[in-house]
């Protein structure tokens, strides 16, 4: 059994620390501080207030916080009524569409009634720096989840990499994300932002900024951030001819996008898209470029390249794709992996949710796993001119069928770039090797 | 499940050959080739011929090979009592000390009479360039094993490999081989030779030609055999002070190597060695020169470096050790593995036999897995200098205890390098990351 072999811990929670719990119910913030809770990482002063959009009183709150919760007494620490006075600092999570910031803002100073008013000054005063920079946590949910919190570590404390992590060895670098589910009523809201600003302006982007940065001269946030924000500044925007864009249809079973009732008529809203960044930098100029599916000049003909995934859910797995001799009276050679299959390999394996990664993360005042002002504007950048050319042109969507990967379209699509699909769905065991 | 993805497969051996198994008995010949006999592998005109010490009437010499054969209609095919003529191939397998060599050639020559003076005669014709370059399959069984067989495939078909395998990336290689139980009764035999010219000055070092050599020009024996000799060519003869040696004592429960009544009195005799080859080239110059424990100048302070394990035996696996973010609500790293343990992954495994396999090569006439003469003179060049200065020393072997990894004095040995010792005793899964 290994244990940690360095000791380069966060320190814990303040203990003085107070956390003002202002949110928009969506199923994740709640369940995380209560984890939290229960692993002694939530400092005892912190309360939890509640802010939601459906009509909720104090008894429908608490009832709600504490339904999943088996044991009585775990229940009590949630059943509080009052903000308690003399506290030193308060966290405003909110997760609000950015309509309501500035009311629910303004509604917290209005609604927020300590007895003591040094504190209530003290809380106001701190409700104006709350939206400088060095007090905002911007939460990319990513940023939190245990595999892109491992991009890092992975890429830069392991030296075997530091020689083939650029385009002279790498072709190509694919991120891709699945929902299995539509929209489901919710399309309404969805369709005003379209799967682009949804998930890849911001997750897949943050998760690229990672993979593909220089190495940071440290570790602390600005390090990381200052390198996040090069390597997107070094990203062309987008071209329409790099974009495909996709809609659902139903498959008979499930509906497709249109059906949705909450779906405007006639929506050209993107449900799926495939978009290629070109990176300008010397560390990845020159890749996609020279992609072939086949090894050149290679001893053994035929053989796959090698592909190194780093699997963020479901199931967290890094396995690298090899070429093995197959096992037996055989000369032949076979794909198989070095694997890490986090659930088979790890004892006592406790992936924590995202959101309790990161709101330890702000108890820690560690700003690392946050997204920075600019690093939101670099982002924009890459991806607004794009949005907008497809707007104005009213750029048709390919159909696909709920359920499946994407347009048929696609694989011609990234076959221009020389790539291979990933074929996605590994699971670990077992490969036959049976060469009879 | 995935299959075979090249077909690369060697031809299978024509059915006019004939095998003719000339052995001194030594458990692994006649067991390998009842395996490529059910393996539909074994021509049909293959015939077996014993030859051993001990003494031996033919219906003793079927019982024995027959004795592990459970079914009766597999003992039928060998309990055939003759040569047939008309054979066009014959193969002498000859598993002998050098001074009984050409004994059993001319014994062979007056005791086969097989009834066809014209088979006889090309018998006799095959004989003499039995012993020329091209006939000769000189077997170092190390060669056979799976594993080993792998090392070609796994350099050479993995481009990820290709601007890693250099001394500007690898620090050392180390090959170890422990054999775990003494001479027990044997000691006359391994005491004319010991442990160096045992295991080191063959099995240990193919095994390093393989790993070190240039990429080949071709898959074809001559083109591999070609590099083999380069790469020993560069190695500089082994300098007794880049050399230690080890002879083991009783552990209180299983006695030391000169209480073997039949080990000479006195012995100096090593049953460990530990050696360092330098090899002096541009692909491997500089290495160990420049080798460190500790990871320089990275993010993460104290990390190891990369680590990959190919184990021949027991059990094959090939792993890779590199740092990982531990899982969980910590910035710590630990040292895990990607690993491809082969009875985990493989459904339908089956290791053949390192003789079994080359049986087979030598049916194929193919010679890629057999050592060639002048591999054999480099090899010696290596070796021969310091072991003649070993014995004309007197250098005395330092005691180790039986069942030990070696001496005590190994440690600091390795350190001189600036090596690491590999731990050892490898086991997949499990590896606990719990942070409580």
């Amino acid at each position: 059994m290994q244990k940690p072999s360095n000791p380069t811990s966060r320190p814990s929670p303040k203990k003085e620390n107070f956390l003002v719990h202002l949110a928009i119910w969506h199923g994740k913030d709640i369940p995380s501080s209560f984890r939290l809770y229960k692993s002694e990482l939530l400092p005892e002063s912190a309360r939890i207030l509640g802010y939601a959009r459906s009509k909720l009183d104090h008894d429908g709150f608490i009832g709600r916080v504490t339904e999943h919760i088996s044991k009585e007494e775990d229940k009590k620490p949630w059943m509080g009524s009052g903000i308690e006075s003399g506290t030193t600092k308060s966290y405003f999570y909110m997760a609000l569409p950015p309509s309501a910031f500035f009311s629910v803002a303004k509604g917290c100073r209005q609604h927020l009634q300590p007895s003591d008013t040094e504190s209530c000054n003290e809380l106001l005063n701190n409700l104006k720096p709350l939206f400088s920079e060095n007090d905002t946590y911007r939460i990319d949910h990513y940023l939190g989840k245990e595999m892109v919190k491992n991009i890092m570590p992975y890429r830069f404390s392991n030296t075997l990499f530091t020689p083939l992590w650029n385009s002279t060895h790498i072709d190509s670098v694919q991120i891709t994300l699945k929902e299995p589910f539509g929209t489901e009523g919710r399309g309404g809201y969805f369709d005003e932002y379209g799967i682009i600003r949804d998930v890849m302006q911001n997750h897949l982007l943050q998760t690229m900024s990672l993979v593909a940065m220089e190495r940071p001269i440290g570790r602390d946030a600005e390090a990381i951030r200052d390198e996040k924000v090069k390597v997107l500044r070094c990203v062309k925007p987008i071209k329409l001819e790099d974009t495909l864009i996709g809609q659902y249809v139903g498959n008979g079973d499930k509906p497709g996008y249109l059906d949705d009732e909450t779906v405007p008529k006639g929506s050209l809203c993107a449900t799926f898209a495939a978009m290629v960044l070109w990176i300008d930098n010397e560390r990845w100029d020159g890749a996609l470029d020279k992609a072939k599916v086949e090894v050149p000049g290679s001893l053994y003909a035929g053989v796959s390249r090698n592909e190194t995934v780093m699997r963020i859910q479901p199931n967290e797995v890094i396995y690298t794709k090899f070429n093995n001799k197959s096992p037996g009276l055989t000369e032949h050679t076979m794909v198989t992996e070095l694997d890490l299959t986090y659930k088979q390999r790890y004892e006592n394996l406790q992936i924590p949710d995202a959101y309790e990664s990161l709101i330890l993360d702000v108890m820690r005042s560690d700003h690392s796993n946050f997204v920075r002002n600019d690093e939101l504007d670099a982002a924009w950048r890459i991806f607004t001119p794009v949005l907008h050319q497809m707007e104005k042109d009213r750029i048709k969507p390919h159909p696909y069928k709920y359920g499946t990967r994407g347009p048929e379209k696609e694989s011609e699509f990234v076959k221009k770039y020389g790539v291979e699909q990933l074929t996605g769905g590994y699971t670990w065991p077992k490969q036959d090797v049976d060469q009879h």
